[in-house]
């Protein structure tokens, strides 16, 4: 941590500063420059929260150095984290892509759909039992219910199931249908819901929260980490800017930036970033390119009777396109020989 | 709803419109414009999805005209709610002051804020019992023992308890000791918490997410009046923007918008739309200023030693003569006979 | 400067950076913590560019400590700077108010308006004569012919001219007939304009860009005050955020943290920075208790009629109500000894 | 255009918004809801503001229907438009990549630059002379004789010259020594500068501003168009947003809205959307893969050396690898038939 004082700041303001260093146990290195003191705080690697410092008299500001996050870190554990996704795993290189419809609505669409997706050459299919919704009067999905034909879907195809799971009560039961766990993007900093799955052995799909930064996005990860679950998949899926053109910003750098201080695998969700069907398969393109290990896309037999999402879901075909065209990016990275870690 | 064709559309696809807005029991109004047609849907006042229209061949866009909000539109209900605080009301034009620390850290703590904010002459105190932190390894709150204090301080000052509820399973044991139920920021899209706090009486301070829209922020309030709860106080308290100065960028704008837009009481919460102690004072009397019903204000006996948020916090001194200055404010909006409805 | 290597960099590297530093005649302070080395970088006041160091190997990052604004600033010139505006200054605690048109329309148009600003009480006369318009098909303005009808409402009122230069071959020519040249928004970063007017000694209202943070905005602020033109006055209008539901987001909290960092003196632009009259009034009042030491408000006679901003601009009834409200507002602080910059 | 009445006009409202549509010479079309009356305007193509309804009694809001750029609209011009770089022309399907460093800053510098872009097969370089800086203390750039030696630099590679304008006066004069001119992101919206470069014929490199939408994008554009330059290039470059970990925000869904709205060549500078090296070659994938028809990309003999920009600009070795990503990935694409036209 470092304290910088004000260009004003008496000698008494800084002493005070360093005695207030030493009493918590600390050891402060004075630094005194042409306009102003900077005093380095240097522990034992314990937090030390800002506020310490922060208000004592000629302080200007407090600048952390650590990150916040720690078992979520490369420098933690420089090796890529493998993930489970049913029986494949993510984060070896070889793209793994999801598909499926926003909610599960009946027991024809979702089994046409795991057909259409495992048809396709995806992985696992995603489908919503339990919907967040912005309105209160908009359909809330099936419940157990949808679970269950999830199950069913399973069944038919083989294909492993992603589904969201939006309160602590209902981890369980989700966790008996399903193989990996979704946190969706408005519950990125429900802490309660993190903790529930992060005492689950599940994978979960944490999806970015639209005003998270990243080194926000790594505290959420790092809170189900920190509950002895390492199962863990990260997905950029959009963040709200002015920009009004799409449903929401991709943040593509996020891949690359999270690829680098991270050994967790990350995802891209082109439905959700762009909200209109015609972007879908550039965004998907665009992702795996930047060093995505995986996409999740939503895929809807007929989107215009789509109860969610219709917009933005694609069609059968289209998805079957879509993973070809992900899979020669993928080729193509691969005789070039480049790696998801941007450092390496 | 406007359904809006392309330049290049065709007869046919016109007309395929017309037939699927027909098949659904809607009204469409056709107008042919110099460069395009557009056609309105008119219905009996049923929400229609726009996903129903947007993929037809030769629809550009789907506009939708009706609000998503109902219940918290003043459209709906046009005088101001009167909330209860304890035994005030918010609402009716006084300004209501919320004061108190981030979080209950100990008995000798939170008596004394309470006694220093009742002597300010605020109308009830704020504390943490539960806190949501942004890292696992930060104090997370003392839990029901904070809850218990926060009852004593009540009983010391008669100062009705604000208190954050962060998880469903939590609401009856908060909604035991406290006369104000809070939903924080990053829990304002966590819809099974506001299903649950819909379902009782208690007053629910509602804050805005880091990157709800003014919209999203109705449609969560809607949520807990659908479920029968009619005692909801909306609180500005910052956006996520690209400005670092401050912690977030207060939307002072929000106040008069809110206001044109809602029956329900509306308050600022200077603190955390700053995050520095230093702009606080300003922030409050620009709210009260711009039409707020209320501020709530992060007060604390030693803001060094706080446990967390204490670079924003005021001591009690500077906490007595805010409520002088916001006070005086109102004072001279009282005379000046402005309404907080900005369309009166 | 701050040097913060990363936790995995060689005892080799740490030593290279030190060579790095005293080759470019600075002093090193080594600072060993338990998870990194920083090295704290001393020099004579010289900028040093960050870039000397960000790539050399062992480097996590650089972080500036010094500001990169001087003249602007606070640190470096404790007072308030007066400036003037015709016969008054801004900056000595009495609010200055600036109404008019977005743009000269008409000699009757810009005659009327000067009147009825003149009537309830302002100080200044805005109106555009050039106008820098997002689409090229809108009316841009009336040229030189708008500067005289500017001239003769001065001669009429007795108020001075607020009009915007828009390109540095204008400035000559907009000087010779306003007492006060005002940057708009998108030319915040127009360098050469900057300079241009830099070199003369008007009074420049310098509006701040769309998506300028604060930092940027007082190092526009410092081009010009390097030019040796001292008489600069800052004008938050709004920034671009996600909130759609006005046109952009006023930062408020901009007012007392530029109060804070600098001494110029600091107006608010209610009217771009709601673009709806309905709110134009409370955002007056919110700039005007937050500290601002001015507003500029857009007044049109009949805004039905206008040919730019009628949906922002206000009657001149309600203008005339806005002023004594200010007033009054302005009133309640010098009653409680409210000084505009916070730190006091 | 829509205008949209308030629930509470009434009959007398929505029958003046008629007659004042008709006094336009338009003609109104009448839509009557269940909860509210929406009027449509049909018009003769003719431009019609907004400004002359919003403010009539019983009026909610009024919705443009008409895109507000023409001759920059895809509708408007179907095919990919082909603009000249040198020799190479951009949009049709084969990347141009552009590679140099941020600023002349020495004859050896710009030569030996000049060369490993030449080498590593990029089809231009790029180069500032005249340099828009934050900083009043920073580099300027060169001016005329960085022109001249971009020029030498032309004359030993053949490479055409990519350099900023940054002022109407000085167009003529960098229109003399390069073959492209490129506006930066901070006078995307200085008109009078896209006036003047209009009034050329030279190829014009468009930057998007830091908080432009896509929209206000293309109307700078049609301001170039609109005075006879056809030879545009749009250049996505990142825009702000709170994220922190990268320098701006790529918003790399711009690039299939962009293909999907306009004829332009729209190319991506992965350089200053990330500010960092680490990231540029992931970002210069990405941006092909989503369907750019170019990049712009910083390089630097020694980037520890560089005046501006040094953290972000690459080293001639990893640039001539990134050629050979991106030119892979463009094969890919090839392959799988892959039209940068997103609605085809």
């Amino acid at each position: 941590m470092m304290i910088i004082m004000k260009t004003t700041a008496t000698p008494e303001e800084v002493k005070h500063v360093h005695e207030r260093v030493k009493a918590l146990e600390l050891t402060p290195h004075q630094i005194s420059g042409a306009e102003r003191n900077v005093i380095g705080v240097v522990g034992d690697g314990r937090p030390v929260e800002a506020t310490a410092f922060i208000r004592l008299p000629g302080v200007a500001s407090v600048i952390p150095i650590s990150k916040p996050y720690k078992l979520a870190s490369r420098e933690f554990y420089p090796e890529n984290t493998l993930v489970p996704v049913g029986e494949n795993v993510i984060g070896n290189g070889k793209p793994i892509i999801i598909g499926g419809p926003c909610a599960v609505e009946s027991r024809e669409q979702i089994l046409e759909s795991a057909q259409s997706v495992k048809d396709a050459g995806a992985h696992a299919l995603r489908g919503g039992a339990f919907k967040p919704r912005t309105s209160p009067y908009s359909f809330q999905g099936m419940g157990e219910e949808g679970l269950k034909l999830l199950a069913e879907a399973r069944d038919l195809t083989g294909l492993p199931i992603v589904t969201e799971v939006t309160a602590p009560e209902l981890v369980p039961l989700v966790a008996d249908y399903a193989e990996v766990l979704q946190i969706g993007a408005r519950n990125m900093q429900n802490y309660a819901l993190l903790k529930a799955v992060g005492q689950t052995q599940r994978t979960i799909l944490l999806k970015r929260g639209m005003s998270a930064t990243i080194s926000d996005f790594l505290m959420a990860a790092e809170y189900i980490l920190s509950k002895g679950n390492q199962n863990v998949i990260l997905c950029e899926r959009g963040i709200r800017t002015f920009e009004t053109a799409t449903r929401n910003t991709t943040d593509i750098n996020a891949i690359p930036v999270l690829q680098a201080h991270t050994h967790l695998p990350v995802m891209l969700d082109p439905s959700h970033s762009t909200g209109h069907w015609e972007y879908v398969s550039a965004l998907a393109r665009s992702g795996i390119a930047a060093g995505a290990d995986g996409i999740i896309v939503e895929v809807h037999p007929d989107p215009t009777q789509a109860l969610s999402d219709g917009a933005q879901s694609l069609k059968p075909k289209r998805f079957k396109t879509l993973v070809k065209q992900v899979n020669a990016i993928a080729e193509a990275l691969k005789v070039e020989n480049i790696s998801t870690n941007p450092l390496q």
